[in-house]
């Protein structure tokens, strides 16, 4: 279990506890799934010295095992049994990590419990996770291997004519039958849809001359993939095939860029000025990427001020893209590890121009 | 807009402001639809006047029509933004309502900026959206129809040897293609998995001699719709069969009691009582059901300890289960609208056992 690890951090930065509802955090520290906490509290302990306690809904019961918890029935008061756990551990007032995502009324209740002073946990389990060890890699290359797989399949499908969402919803559901599921809902922007970098697949139908951008990703053992593929139905504006030809370029030098020891913000620089040579600079609206691993979006964020400095076993997606108004858009995304220094895909679908 | 419903109970109740982050809650007051807040703080900020401001990422531009909002981009410090808001508002301090499912890292942040006294918006809230108007009934009523007609398709699916999470997704996509989504993710429990009320989908195959509990639900226009239908294939076990007829029984009298003015608790009473009379009274291990509305899960709670005096337009589940370790279990779950005075089903799929 990593929960030591955290305590080691807590003592070296002065905090006095630590409180983690569920989420990532809470499965990377303890191994505990707990799913879909809703509005019943459900909160880990810590102190400092290691001692911990599980507060949880008895509904629970079957779901966790061998854990030092305190359940609660509907009709009891939980924070009650919270103020308990907190007086065995000694947590009646002080510096306290409080997980980022705990729902703003438990946070409430527990401000009653004692003079807290309260601060992200995120702060300190950014540093444990950004680092993923072998086995943490081995689940996110299977999901990678999943995207990959799933890019190949629907080449093979019958796109002209197909709605947005129709698309997205078969993508979802290959992904599903090859994973534990989406790690996000699929982005499919054709045509001029695909100049909004934020679109959500509607109504549109496929239609030859599209430029068409495929965002999507599967979750495999907890962890993630995140791809983008940009693919041309028929023949699109010749001004877009260079665009993706841009794109390509910057996904490229971007990625020969990875290496220990720089800070994230050079590889955003290396797409940037990749986009802005070519002349679309002001197209390329948003970071280049971020960080990649239990949750979909986490640290370290590839962007201009990323101040992240590169380490073995940080994953992360590259995905520079150019988005012209009234004309359409593309972008390429890989996910990417550091290891023995260089950076390595972990997805590896065709990058050149796919045309259908 | 409601936003001035809920400023008049601010004022009732003393309190200063609110702050409200994305969610059911901010689109029931303000018709706002702000999707996947993610990390980026947004919050709408109101104070007993009636005035209020937005603080939104740059990224939602497009999404917010004429709202007053403050904008902030990647690389800003968004609390800084949120203080001026608050100093328009002349919030510096005081008694705050806080959108219950607001991120705790949001509410740290809030806390520097004042000395405010925090609580849970939801008290106030839930007063409003406990009354459904007419607009509401009938999206509801929509919601339900479809999940009436998904059960009509589902039976004439080829069951024999399909597995639980096939089947689960199979409802998935047919409740998907008919409304706005599901409401939360479909239970398929057959067999001896029937025993287990929080049973989630899994690789075991439909079989002769099963009596399977189906639970899903539909989003129609933001609300929700949440039905509970049991079948059996071929013969199950006569005792299950037995047991199928007393929770019909318990559902049927505990919706024959609802009528305005009565505590939620004696709905509950009736369909435990019943089931106690019939000798499966510890078999029965939850409550007989919850509110219903934007959130599957929601005011009035219909248990032992309800005390919502029913109110024309409340909304709510009636469900009660019968579960029986090691043979199975049933539910039956409908859902119903006090309207002129008495309980009207929205959901109508046949509550006879169905045999396939």
């Amino acid at each position: 279990m990593r929960l030591h690890k955290l305590v080691s951090l807590m003592r070296e930065g002065n905090f006095d506890g630590a409180l983690i509802s569920p989420g990532t955090n809470l499965y990377y520290l303890t191994g505990l799934t707990v799913h879909e906490a809703g509005e019943r509290p459900t909160i880990l302990a810590v102190n400092a010295d290691g001692d911990y306690g599980l507060l949880a809904p008895s509904l629970y019961e079957n779901v966790i095992g061998d854990f030092p918890v305190t359940f609660w029935r509907d009709g009891e008061n939980p924070y009650e049994k919270l103020a308990w756990i907190l007086a065995e551990l000694h947590l009646s007032g002080g510096r306290i990590l409080v997980e980022d995502t705990m729902r703003a009324d438990w946070l409430i209740n527990v401000m009653k419990l004692g003079p807290f002073e309260f601060h992200p946990l995120s702060s300190l389990v950014r540093e444990l996770r950004m680092r993923k060890d072998a086995k943490e890699i081995e689940r996110m290359k299977h999901a990678a291997k999943v995207v990959d797989r799933v890019f190949e399949e629907l080449l093979s499908w019958d796109l002209v004519g197909m709605r947005e969402r129709e698309l997205a919803l078969k993508m979802e559901m290959t992904i599903r039958e090859l994973s534990d599921g989406i790690s996000f809902p699929p982005i499919v922007a054709s045509g001029e849809n695909a100049a909004n970098p934020h679109h959500e697949p509607g109504d549109r139908r496929l239609r030859r001359g599209d430029m068409v951008i495929l965002d999507y990703g599967a979750r495999w053992k907890g962890y993630c993939s995140d791809i983008t593929r940009t693919i041309a139905i028929g023949r699109p504006d010749e001004r877009l095939v260079g665009i993706y030809e841009t794109v390509k370029e910057a996904q490229e030098r971007a990625y020969r860029t990875v290496r220990e020891g720089i800070p994230a913000r050079e590889i955003d620089r290396a797409a940037r000025e990749t986009i802005a040579e070519a002349g679309y600079g002001r197209y390329f609206t948003h970071r280049t990427g971020h960080g990649l691993g239990l949750d979909v979006h986490e640290e370290p964020y590839i962007g201009p001020d990323g101040e992240v400095v590169l380490g073995e076993g940080m994953t992360f997606t590259i995905e520079p893209g150019i988005y012209v108004p009234g004309l359409g858009g593309v972008r390429i995304e890989d996910d990417v590890a550091v290891q023995e220094g260089r950076g390595r895909r972990l997805t590896r679908a065709e990058r050149e121009l796919v045309r259908v």
